[in-house]
């Protein structure tokens, strides 16, 4: 047997390892258009912070060393640049002599990830803009970043890649601006959740300019203008354009494989392209959803890995290992932050018109008797018929990954906030709390399913009506030190004895600090005939992360 | 409705909050023999420690603040010491004056926990030997240490809690003995996870002595003699005993309520005792436990504390919610390590019959190109039929809580290690790998399922048969480093051009360091015609820390 692999990174190179774990024998060429294989693209943005000082870190594996591993002849500086399907042949061309030659195999796998977007602005391609995708990119800027004394950096696009090049280029000592189109950062998570990692940008003195476009770029001198969609023009040192990828589909549309609704290479379950022997993998790839059943192209190292792995095993023993698709699992550092989100955020949920309720928890890292506990944010959603579990988004400082983790394992079996109930998690004061953060999300969830807490969220605030009644519960000096306006005081310990200042027909708002409180104060007004209470899903916490 | 709670901490006090958020025209009583109600437990160590530095961080509620929020009549330093089922009433003393006095219930709960163990041993009841369960033994062992100028310390039992302590103590300075009658710490743990923890223990200078018992004790002026039974006498100004808990049944067996198996409160999956109006909670509970399917008692906070939630349900509901049962999560911060488990040990599923296999992976707490990341040794176990997991154990100094949170996920579900393999976990280089640990252990658990990875273990060493071959596939240096007696180098990366120097009706054994070298050792040897080849399931590392 003979394999070809086209791309020999995250997906490529894992697909190459298993195959020859399953086949000792086969034939294995692995191409590699690039000059480096197995780098970890993912660590490119500490690289050049700093973080990771040993550029030799970043090669997970050399040609050479995968060579004598795993008895694969690897490629490297050579293009793939037609597949003939019914010829199953490949066309290289070696970049260092100009040499193009054939290759025959018996089953193609292509792994050829995904390219930065560049809009065709204006100046786009002056020196000193730069995107980030491997090596090569990272020894530019990082060269470009010493050689030019930079000092003031514009990262254009507020995802992950461009958060995480904000902290290191700040890191660095550098200035940073970060410009995005829309009107919050990490497009993948919900509004809410990305204010809390919009507060904490803005506290580490980095520009953070929201609803804003970038329409063009001038080189003048050493320094590059970068203007703005509302006139204004910034001036730079250097560029980040970090405002997405898109699937490298070149070879295959050219092939004539089809490619899917989201635009990338489309496969069957088991990662087959429309010929029957060629397969593909990675962040070149669509594939269903499991939440939302819409085909989507997922842009993350986990499932280019696992795809490999799944991938190699049907190229040698036949199609017998499905893939389940991915539910879109991402985390990040933001400075001191983590953010992360599993599942699909409740705006695209209903962009695709599936019903959803949304509830928002404030916890400790882990008990709050124990020192260092950090609070965290959570916002779940799931639905209404049946608790399941929709997504979850989680913003904080400590212990982020683990429920996101805890929630992503959830998500991926279907399940619902009710099993969020009965998760027994490991608990000693330093790690969580007697109820994990992750219980009580499903606690609330439960309650709100049940009607044992009806809520109401942030943005419904602005629409209370006149004669509508907000009540903040929490102590007087709480809400002395910061409050809704418009609302009243009454502490959840004094409500029992002030039932009579609150009139019974009036629609009843309450808030408090975080929402438990208000859910006691819901409980105690509803067993008394009040019968039109809500409770604010988040509390005052939120309001204010959203509000300001 | 007239509700009585016997036990105002954690399983007690989350049930009578929850009764009165679903009951607020309930009359609810709660009755603590103790000063002091929803104290920290868990915390005590900690206090003691001086981690935890202010006194009052320990109370999660107060009697009076308990009484205010939840409108519940709590009644401290009052023991419950009867209860007459037929006529629905209990007696109780108020310790202050005296007074005895009856109080009817509709539903009685009992919480009252579990009592530490204390063995008939001569000198067992000398001033300076404390048990340490609630506020009080922790003000006297505090006050106890400060006031005698204490310097040595034994703490007998090697448990979570004489752990917790032997770290704490040590950080106050103390010289610390611990010790252990078995021949390991933590009995709900495989011997190999415990000798991970064992060095580390050592490493901190904290005398540790396994195999060892305790036969009793002389007090000679402020030192107290402890006698082992190895005939050694230790000189301690303080002794820990931590040699366990038994459930505190007495109310209950002298109120005719039946007991289990496990000497625990029997009773049914609605936490109903044999008498329909008396639930039951907590430490004094036995439960069949998911994974052997054997009545257990559960000594955890997290099952108190969701059981009182369950309760109080039924309680106010009907019976309508079912308890699950406990896997046993539980974890233990060890100094800078973190060792923790869920499901059932190795040796406790061949004690009650059941049939498994264990495998056992170490990787980085996260991807090790970026900086910080820490080994992990996880050992599972699974079914040889179909996969399904009966237990993770694991012992590190990062990341251990999260990846035990996700088995225990896992396991509480029922799922099998070929789920493991699909869990999309959240992935950013400070955080995991591409792979996570926990996908490791699928990996290698599927390959040993699937018949492409034999592993044999590392107490089979010592019964390998002459003419048996050992090979260390890992490079020289490695091997000249140290390595298994008999082994001979063969490095993986040569083995393909060395195949001829092993004779092909040999039974060989492969090792390599952390068993995924030897693993590909082994994908080589057996696609070329060697077929009695097994590697060693958590390499040289595993056999190292059990050997040493
Ligand atoms: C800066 C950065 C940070 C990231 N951080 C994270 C993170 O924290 N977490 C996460 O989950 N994901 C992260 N990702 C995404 C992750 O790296 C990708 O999802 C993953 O690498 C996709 O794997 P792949 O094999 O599809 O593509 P790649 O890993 O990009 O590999 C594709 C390879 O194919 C080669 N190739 C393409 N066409 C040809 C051809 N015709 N001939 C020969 N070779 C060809 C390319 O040169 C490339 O090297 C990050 C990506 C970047 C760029
Ligand atoms: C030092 C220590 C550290 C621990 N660390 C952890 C940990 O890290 N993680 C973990 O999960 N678990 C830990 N635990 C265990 C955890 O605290 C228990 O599992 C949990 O408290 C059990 O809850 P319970 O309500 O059954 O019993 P308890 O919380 O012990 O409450 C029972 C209460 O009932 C009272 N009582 C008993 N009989 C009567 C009566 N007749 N009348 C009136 N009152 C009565 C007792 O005084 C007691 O206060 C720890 C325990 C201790 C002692
Ligand atoms: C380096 C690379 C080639 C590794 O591929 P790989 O060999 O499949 O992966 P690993 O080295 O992690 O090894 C995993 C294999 O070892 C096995 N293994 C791991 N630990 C083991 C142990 N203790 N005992 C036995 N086997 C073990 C696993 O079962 C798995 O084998 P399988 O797939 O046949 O089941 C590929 O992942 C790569 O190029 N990575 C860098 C690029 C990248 O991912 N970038 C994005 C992230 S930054
Ligand atoms: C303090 C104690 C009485 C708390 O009981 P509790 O009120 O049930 O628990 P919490 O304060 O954690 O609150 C949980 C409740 O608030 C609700 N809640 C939490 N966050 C919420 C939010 N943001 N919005 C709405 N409701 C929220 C939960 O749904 C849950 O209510 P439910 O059970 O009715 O669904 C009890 O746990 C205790 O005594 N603990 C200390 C003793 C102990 O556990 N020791 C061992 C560990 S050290």
């Amino acid at each position: 047997m003979k394999y070809i692999i086209v791309g020999a990174v995250a997906g490529g190179a894992s697909t190459a390892a298993r195959l020859r774990r399953l086949d000792e024998h086969a034939e294995i060429i692995i191409f590699e258009k690039g000059e480096y294989i197995s780098f970890a693209n993912c660590g490119l943005p500490y690289y050049i912070g700093e973080v990771i000082k040993d550029r030799n870190k970043l090669f997970v594996q050399t040609a050479a060393a995968f060579n004598q591993r795993f008895n694969i002849d690897v490629r490297v500086q050579t293009e793939v640049t037609a597949i003939n399907p019914s010829a199953k042949t490949i066309t290289a061309i070696k970049q260092a002599t100009g040499e193009v030659y054939e290759e025959t195999y018996d089953k193609l796998i292509l792994s050829p990830g995904a390219e930065p977007v560049r809009p065709p602005l204006p100046g786009i391609n002056s020196e000193g803009i730069f995107t980030l995708r491997n090596v090569r990119d990272t020894d530019y800027i990082k060269s470009y970043v010493q050689q030019k004394h930079v000092t003031k950096a514009v990262i254009i696009g507020a995802g992950f890649i461009g958060l995480e090049m904000a902290e290191n280029f700040h890191d660095l000592g550098l200035d940073v601006t970060v410009i995005e189109m829309i009107d919050q950062v990490m497009a993948p998570v919900d509004y809410p959740v990305a204010s809390f990692v919009q507060q904490h940008i803005r506290s580490k003195k980095v520009h953070l300019r929201l609803n804003t476009a970038v329409t063009g770029f001038t080189k003048t001198g050493d320094k590059i203008e970068v203007a703005l969609n509302n006139g204004e023009v910034l001036l730079a040192d250097v560029v980040l354009l970090s405002i997405g990828v898109r699937p490298d589909t070149r070879l295959a549309a050219m092939a004539g494989l089809k490619l899917g609704q989201a635009k990338g290479i489309w496969v069957n379950e088991f990662l087959q392209t429309s010929d029957p022997d060629i397969y593909a993998v990675g962040d070149a790839i669509e594939f269903e959803n499991p939440v939302t059943h819409q085909s989507m192209i997922t842009y993350l190292a986990g499932p280019a890995n696992k795809q490999g792995r799944i991938c190699a095993d049907n190229v040698v023993l036949g199609n017998t290992r499905s893939y389940k698709g991915s539910i879109n699992t991402a985390i990040v550092k933001v400075f001191d932050m983590t953010v992360g989100t599993t599942g699909t955020a409740s705006k695209h949920l209903t962009a695709a018109g599936i019903e959803h309720i949304v509830s928002t928890t404030h916890n400790g890292s882990h008990a709050g008797y124990y020192p260092g506990a950090k609070q965290m944010t959570i916002q779940i959603a799931f639905t209404p018929k049946d608790g399941r579990l929709l997504s979850a988004q989680i913003a904080g400082y400590d212990g982020v990954d683990k429920r996101l983790d805890v929630f992503a394992s959830y998500i991926k079996q279907g399940k619902s906030v009710y099993d969020l109930i009965e998760f027994e998690h490991a608990y000693a004061p330093p790690y969580s709390s007697a109820k994990d953060p992750v219980n009580m999300a499903g606690f609330v969830a439960e309650n709100i399913l049940l009607d044992r807490l009806r809520v109401f969220y942030w943005n419904e605030i602005e629409q209370l009506k006149p004669g509508d009644l907000l009540i903040d519960v929490r102590r007087l000096d709480e809400y002395e030190a910061g409050n809704i306006p418009g609302a009243i005081n009454i502490p959840v310990d004094d409500l029992r004895n002030r039932l009579h200042e609150i009139p019974k027909e009036k629609r009843i708002y309450i808030y408090c600090e975080a929402g438990l409180r208000g859910y006691l104060a819901q409980r105690i007004l509803r067993q008394n005939g009040f019968n039109k209470v809500a409770n604010l899903s988040g509390g005052y916490i939120l309001w204010k992360a959203c509000t300001t």
